[in-house]
C-alpha cells in the first residue's frame, strides 16, 4: 500500500542487493516513517522481539528472512544441520507467544531438510520466505476481494451513499505485507471507487487505532474518523454505522472469535441495532482443536504501565493516579453467536462448525 | 469523604470567617490537592466556568453561594431587586448547558423575593446555600442507603466474598457535596465492612474514572482497580463483575438513561452476561417531559482536542496522528429494557413510566 505517495510492504529484499533486507519500523509509526535494514539474522531476531515488525503474517515472514541472513553467515564451524537447527531454534524465541512465528521457522526448517550443502540451503531459504511473502500478499487479497462483495452490497442498497464500516485495533496491511486483513476490504472497496469512510477505535490501551489504523487509511487517502472505544454504541444507535469489520488473533472450530480487548463490547453493540459483525482473518487463523472460545482460550495479562501510561507523539504521560492498581487484558473472545460471518481468502462462511470444517474439507479434495 | 485522612465536602463555609467560601481545585486532581477561596461572586461564577467545580449538585450549590457572596458586595448604585436580578442572570451564564445551574440560581432568587433589605436579604442567600448543600448530602446519602441493601444481598448471596462492582466515569462525593450517586453505595458498603471491589472504567476521552474515581476510592481505602473501558465486557463473561452501577446526567419518563459516553456498552455486556445493571441518581434527574432517551436527547458534541491529546500527571500528549480528523460526542443513552433499576433518595425503581411517575405521585401526597 501506499506511505508519502510510494508503493510499500512491510519487509523488501533490497532492489540492487539481495543479501539486504528492508523493514518499515513500526514502533515509530505514525510519528515518524523509518525503514530498518536487517542485515544479519541478529537484526531480524530483534526486530521481531522489539516489535519493530508486528502482526502475525509480518512475524513469520520476518522470521524466515531472518534464517536466511543466518546462512549467509554460516562459517563451517559446525555441521550444516546442526547450525540450522540453532538457529530455528533461536528464532522462535523473539516472541515466544507467537504462534505462528514457531510455523513459519518449522515450514522454512523442513524445507531445509534436503539441502546437501549451504549453497543450495541459501537458495532454498531465500524462495522459501520471497514464497512465503507472496502467498501472505495472496492470502490478504483474496480476504479484501470476499470482503469486496459484502461492502459493495452494502453500497447498492444505500444507493451509492456512504458506506460506514467501524474497526477496532489494526488489523491493516502494516500487520500483514500488503492488504492488510480487515481493512483489505476496505482498501479494495476503496480503489474500486465505492464512496466509503472508517470509524476507527483508538483501541486503548496501545492505541493500536490511533497508530497504526488512522495512520494507514490517511496514506491510502481513505477517509476516516478517530474515535474513543466508547463511542461506537453511540454510533451505531444512531444508523451512523453500516458495517463492523475486525480482525482475530484466534477463532475456534465453533466460530468463537479471539480478538483485541473490547472486540466484544462492539459485536454486542452491532447485535443490538442489526448491523452485520464480520470478522477477516486467513484460514490459518484458525485453531481446530478449540471448541469453546470462554474456556479454553487464554488471555494474556499485559504489563500494567499499558494502562498506567499512554504514549504519545512526544514521549508518554502518565494518567492513572499512584497508588491504584490497575488490570490489563490482551485480548476478549466474542461468542460466535454475534459473529455474522467469517471473511477468509477461500470465501465468506458462518461462524459455525459445521461451516468452518467444510471450508477445511473442502481444502482437502483440492490439495489432495 | 476523606482525602489524606481529613473529612471533607466539595464546598464549604470557612469555620472562622463566614464570608469566606472554600472549594477544592477539581481541575488539578489526582495530581495535587488543592483548595480554592472563593471571596466574591466572580470567584464562584469562574470556579463553575472553568470547571474548578463539576457535578451539576456542586455547580448548584457553587452558584447559591455565589450569589451570597455577591450580595456581601451591593452597593445602593441600583435598587436590591435589580441587583439581584443581575446576578442571577449573569451566574446562569457560567455554563450554560448545566440545567441544574439555572434550577439552583431560579431557587436563590424565589427565597429572595421577599428581601425587604440587603442584610435580610444576605440571611436569606446565605441560608438558602447552607440548606441546598444539607439537602444535596441528605440526598445522596439516602441514594446511599438504598443501594446499600442491593451491594447487601449480593455480599449474602456470595456468603460474604468480594462483591465485585464496575463503574464508569465519576459518580462519586467530588460531583456532589458527599457520598456521591453511583459510588454512595459503594462507600456505605465499605463503612459498613462488607468486601467490595470496584472497576474504574478509566472513561476516555476526559479520563474521570482515573482523575477522580480512583483518587476517591483510594482515599476512602475502598479496594479497586482501574481499566480501560475496553475491559469491562471481559470482566463480565468471567464472572468477575457482581453488579454495574453507574449515575446518569438525565432519565426520561420512560427510564431511557442519558450518560456518559460509553455507558450504553457496558449495559449490553451486562444484560448479555445477566448481571445486574443500576442507576444511581436524584429524583431531580429524571426529565418528566421526554419519553424516548434516543431521539429526543440531544447529544453534545466536544472539542476535538479531548480525542486527539491525553491529559496526564506532566501535561498532556498528542496521540491521534496529524490530519486524522476525529468525532468526539460525549453522553450516550442506554434504553431501559437494559437497566435493572434506579436508585434515587426515594428508593429503587424499575426502570419504566409507571414506575417513575408513582415515585412523583407518591412525594406529591407527601408534600400535600
Amino acid at each position: 500500500m501506499i506511505i508519502n505517495g510510494q508503493h510499500f510492504h512491510t519487509i523488501w529484499v533490497d532492489g540492487t542487493h539481495s543479501e539486504l533486507i528492508k523493514v518499515i519500523d513500526q514502533q515509530k509509526l505514525p510519528w515518524e516513517f523509518s525503514i530498518q535494514s536487517l542485515k544479519i539474522f541478529d537484526d531480524a531476531f530483534v526486530a521481531i522481539q522489539n516489535m519493530t515488525v508486528r502482526g502475525a503474517p509480518l512475524i513469520g515472514v520476518t522470521a524466515a528472512f531472518g534464517i536466511y541472513l543466518g546462512l549467509l553467515k554460516f562459517d563451517n564451524k559446525e555441521s550444516l544441520p546442526e547450525y540450522i537447527t540453532r538457529l530455528c531454534s533461536t528464532m522462535k524465541t523473539a516472541r515466544p507467544t507467537a504462534i505462528n512465528l514457531a510455523f513459519a521457522v518449522d515450514k522454512v526448517k523442513l524445507e531445509l531438510k534436503n539441502a546437501r550443502n549451504i549453497e543450495i540451503a541459501k537458495k532454498i531459504a531465500f524462495e522459501t520466505a520471497q514464497k512465503m511473502k507472496q502467498d501472505e500478499i495472496d492470502c490478504s487479497s483474496s480476504i479484501g476481494d470476499h470482503g469486496l462483495i459484502l461492502i459493495e452490497e452494502i453500497s447498492k442498497k444505500k444507493n451509492g451513499q456512504i458506506v460506514n464500516i467501524l474497526t477496532h485495533c489494526n488489523a491493516g496491511w502494516l500487520a500483514c505485507i500488503d492488504w492488510g486483513t480487515a481493512l483489505a476490504p476496505v482498501y479494495k472497496a476503496h480503489q474500486k471507487g465505492i464512496s466509503i469512510h472508517v470509524w476507527v477505535d483508538e483501541t486503548r490501551p496501545r492505541n493500536q487505532g490511533n497508530n497504526l489504523t488512522a495512520f494507514e487509511l490517511q496514506q491510502e487517502g481513505v477517509p476516516h474518523t478517530v474515535i474513543t472505544d466508547n463511542i461506537g454504541g453511540h454510533l451505531m444507535q444512531h444508523g451512523l454505522v453500516d458495517m463492523v469489520l475486525v480482525g482475530s488473533d484466534r477463532t475456534t472450530r465453533t466460530g468463537d472469535v479471539c480478538n483485541k480487548i473490547g472486540t466484544y463490547l462492539k459485536a454486542l453493540a452491532a447485535k443490538d441495532n442489526n448491523i452485520p459483525f464480520y470478522v477477516a482473518l486467513p484460514s490459518s487463523s484458525f485453531d481446530l482443536t478449540i471448541s469453546d472460545g470462554l474456556t479454553e482460550i487464554p488471555i494474556e495479562e499485559r504489563d500494567g504501565d499499558e494502562v498506567k501510561y499512554i504514549e504519545g507523539k512526544k514521549g508518554k504521560v502518565q494518567v492513572v493516579p499512584d497508588g491504584s492498581p490497575v488490570a490489563n487484558y490482551g485480548f476478549d473472545v466474542t461468542p460466535a453467536r454475534l459473529v455474522t460471518g467469517l471473511i477468509t481468502e477461500k470465501g465468506i462462511f458462518g461462524a459455525n462448525e459445521k461451516e468452518i470444517l467444510e471450508m477445511y474439507s473442502r481444502d482437502k479434495v483440492l490439495y489432495l
